[in-house]
């Protein structure tokens, strides 16, 4: 089964050889990320992508130094951008725009991962160093950094729970 | 691309054929979700299979009377499990978690779509009366329903804003 192969074959990958990123994997990626679903289709979620050498420092500073980060070609941070989300609320703020970013972040991950590239989904950072790192507006919010690149090995799998631990039918 | 035809060819559906979704489709349905990322490989998400016909109604009456919910053979209850997540605090609960069944969601309807079915991703309901529905544990927060069938036409793409608008190079 073509889909359950790329779910399966994608990984988390840290570490990357020094080859680049074209800038065309980079555009078809963050076209997969916003074919994702979101909340009224509002879209709210914004892309920046990161080459500079400092501000790829500044940015794996704000991810309480996962030097790692730094170490890729590029980063993207994903984004959740609040006035575009406006219409929906609390609800829109606190939750849908969340989705609507981690959604895209997935297809990102899985459209790299099919054309040979690896990406590692890097949310434990400084929300308001990465802002000032990027001198975003007030309304967005970074909620993903997305170190990109060539990986330096295959990887494996990350185990999984039994899914049976996690289904549950008709009620709790 | 096959990756990106994956992407293009999902839609949001809610119109449905009489026709079931075997147990088979949904289960690996619900693996395809868990292969999905998350924060620290917790897999802080939960997942609720809900086919019979009164429950359903229950579902569509929390989510604002949407009726096409109940309309549909099979609701995939999508939760965030907050005990498994307890370790990375605040963060953990108000992001991580909210990620991880996003991310989920996102491969579920992929999944679906690749193999003929279609789904919706609902997100605006009452959680307090999902979570009565479904007798869920207070730690266990409902965060999309997918109801899932056959559609009853192929749709159309929704359209999208153009990239260059949700894309910035090193910094806003």
């Amino acid at each position: 089964m073509r889909s359950m192969e790329l779910f399966r074959n994608r990984r988390s990958v840290r570490s990357f050889t020094d080859e680049g990123v074209p800038d065309q994997v980079i555009a078809e990626a963050l076209e997969a990320g916003n074919l994702a679903p979101s909340a009224g289709n509002l879209q709210a979620r914004d892309f920046v992508v990161v080459r500079g050498i400092e501000r790829k420092r500044q940015l794996a500073d704000a991810a309480h130094s996962q030097m790692f980060v730094a170490d890729a070609p590029v980063i993207l941070a994903c984004c959740a951008n609040l006035d575009r989300i406006a219409s929906y609320g609390p609800r829109g703020r606190e939750l849908y725009c969340l989705q609507d970013v981690a959604a895209a972040v997935e297809n990102i991950l899985l459209y790299l991962s099919s054309v040979g590239y690896g990406a590692c989904w890097v949310g434990a950072f400084n929300e308001k160093r990465v802002s000032d790192a990027l001198n975003l507006p007030i309304n967005v919010r970074p909620l993903a950094l997305l170190p990109v690149g060539r990986p330096t090995s295959e990887g494996r799998p990350q185990s999984r729970l039994v899914t049976d631990d996690l289904v549950h039918f008709e009620e709790w």
